[in-house]
């Protein structure tokens, strides 16, 4: 691909994502900044389309680069410095370091590492009233999500991959391929920091990335990348029309005191049926990390009389019929 | 796995298939039969059930094994002789061999194959007043069926891979594995002829099934392939969910003389909406095979007022809008 294409991709995507922020924010727009090229190229064209729109007379916000030091390894600190340097050549507004701790009780270190820096750069969001928070997200990226929650299984919602936007997060180059930020930084001479753990084949989506995608390339044709990010964004608007319908299907079907008429219930596609389910038990307290597939395909069985008695659910939870309703109770342990 | 499992578990699954069938149906049960290890284990498993419903009391169908000659290769014939001769040492009550003439205009070889082989088994199944054709199809080919989903992109239907039953035809082997199938066959002296074709990379699903799916589970860990057959069934039940919402909405929407109103439509959830819009340009003669999601994608534009204009579809046809509603009216070429 030309440098040029490349920096009409990435621009492309920023201005789109500008374009939908609510005109009334006047707080400035974070660019969370890895220093890799997704992150650098995204920094670099926000700052870029920020100067185009003001040069079109549009009030600009400002620019704030954000890096996260995540303290896991020796020299992070050091890593956090260079990082706030490249951001600083991209001619943003303002840098910053938000430094987190991240405890890995009961997760693994990446989706606890992730899950802090989330939680942190929320917080910078909210303290600098920002408009949003961009993120670096490529389509390779989705691709590799979308193999990734295939492999876990959890269905549609996995496999639908990483949401364009949520809470202030946007993520404007969802649609611009890996190769087209790299040619981005190329084209504007910017200076690339590439993350080791990127190469570090302990982790399954470096896996995914150097090994899998590879392979599915040459077997199935080139494009699949593309074409997984293209299903993720179909299963995404199955999984959003599935989710309104059974948010609207538990309101209709709850009784007041947490409990679900089952005539209602009886009435639903599976599809939407266990999603209620599945919801109605998180009302009641159950805890979403334990309730899986098997818990809530018990509660349907019951739900649709193949199963006598009752189901229990993590949370020491116990589900069962009542009078052509479905209750969840404590678990009530003996002794 | 030991050979007593994969007995279980194929004989398990033919029980469950069995136990669905019409009980009013009087017909046999056909068996679709290629020669190779699953569907050679459907029908000597078929047999076996049928033995044990009758001996418990059960009235009980004849099992007539049928294999499809499509005349591809030289020895065609000879091949089918030979299938026929497998079937018959299974026990089956009656063998026999459909011909089919495969024309593969504006398709691929397999597809074409494909179509003329559930066509002739269609015809055979009314011909023999049929309670259920059996298919051989395992989770395996389930899992195959999902990977080469995921590279067409056709969405959430595609990845939905193979339903368990449409028409006359079940599978009843879907949540079993193809070693499962090859134990079977060993256990009860069986052989296996192995079709020439599962073992040609020129055919994108062998190369799914040599290469890319060993390749996912070296990578992801072992399991990938029940994974990716359980996402199916999940995705499955979504799809089917959001396409009997479409049906109804596209009755509520329709106007009587084929064209849709746009209030109802404007109030649907994306994925609903454009399951709807695509019904109707079917629905008004639109050339399933030529209809992608970039059509699709305009009308939804159209709709939400954010096209001007027409949009031109496939066989002829152009979408507009009129007074209130989406019509559908043949393309008016000039001179």
């Amino acid at each position: 691909m030309s440098h040029d294409q490349a920096v009409v991709a990435v621009r492309r995507g920023v201005r789109d994502a500008l374009a939908g922020l609510d005109p009334r924010a006047t707080g400035p727009v974070v660019v969370a900044c890895s220093g890799g090229a997704d992150s650098l190229a995204l920094l670099a064209a926000t700052v870029a389309e920020v100067a185009r729109a003001g040069r079109a007379g549009a009030p600009t916000p400002r620019v704030v680069g954000a890096t996260v030091d995540h303290g896991l390894q020796d020299g992070s600190a050091e890593h956090a410095a260079r990082v706030v340097e490249q951001m600083a050549t991209t001619g943003a507004d303002e840098t910053l370091t938000a430094r987190v701790a991240v405890t890995t009780a009961g997760r693994g270190p990446e989706a606890a590492a992730r899950e802090a820096r989330y939680a942190v750069l929320e917080q910078v969001a909210t303290s600098l009233d920002a408009a949003a928070v961009l993120l670096g997200h490529t389509l390779d990226d989705q691709a590799e999500t979308v193999l990734l929650g295939l492999a876990r299984g959890s269905g549609g919602r996995s496999v639908a991959g990483m949401r364009p936007g949520f809470g202030p997060f946007l993520r404007p180059l969802l649609d611009v391929r890996r190769a087209e930020t790299l040619a981005y930084c190329a084209a504007e001479g910017l200076t690339v920091w590439d993350d080791p753990h990127n190469e570090d084949p302990r982790f399954t989506r470096v896996r995914v990335r150097r090994r899998v995608l590879p392979v599915l390339e040459e077997e199935l044709g080139p494009g699949v990348a593309e074409t997984l990010a293209r299903t993720a964004g179909q299963l995404r608007a199955d999984t959003e029309a599935l989710d309104g319908w059974a948010e609207d299907a538990l309101a209709t079907a709850s009784t007041g005191d947490g409990a679900l008429d089952l005539a209602p219930l009886t009435a639903l596609p599976a599809a939407v049926r266990t999603r209620v389910l599945r919801a109605a038990a998180l009302r009641a307290g159950s805890p979403g990390a334990e309730l899986f597939h098997v818990h809530v395909a018990a509660l349907d069985r019951l739900v649709a009389g193949r199963l006598r008695g009752q189901v229990q659910l993590p949370g020491h939870l116990t589900g069962s019929l009542v009078a052509g309703t479905l209750r969840f109770t404590a678990t009530v342990v003996p002794g």
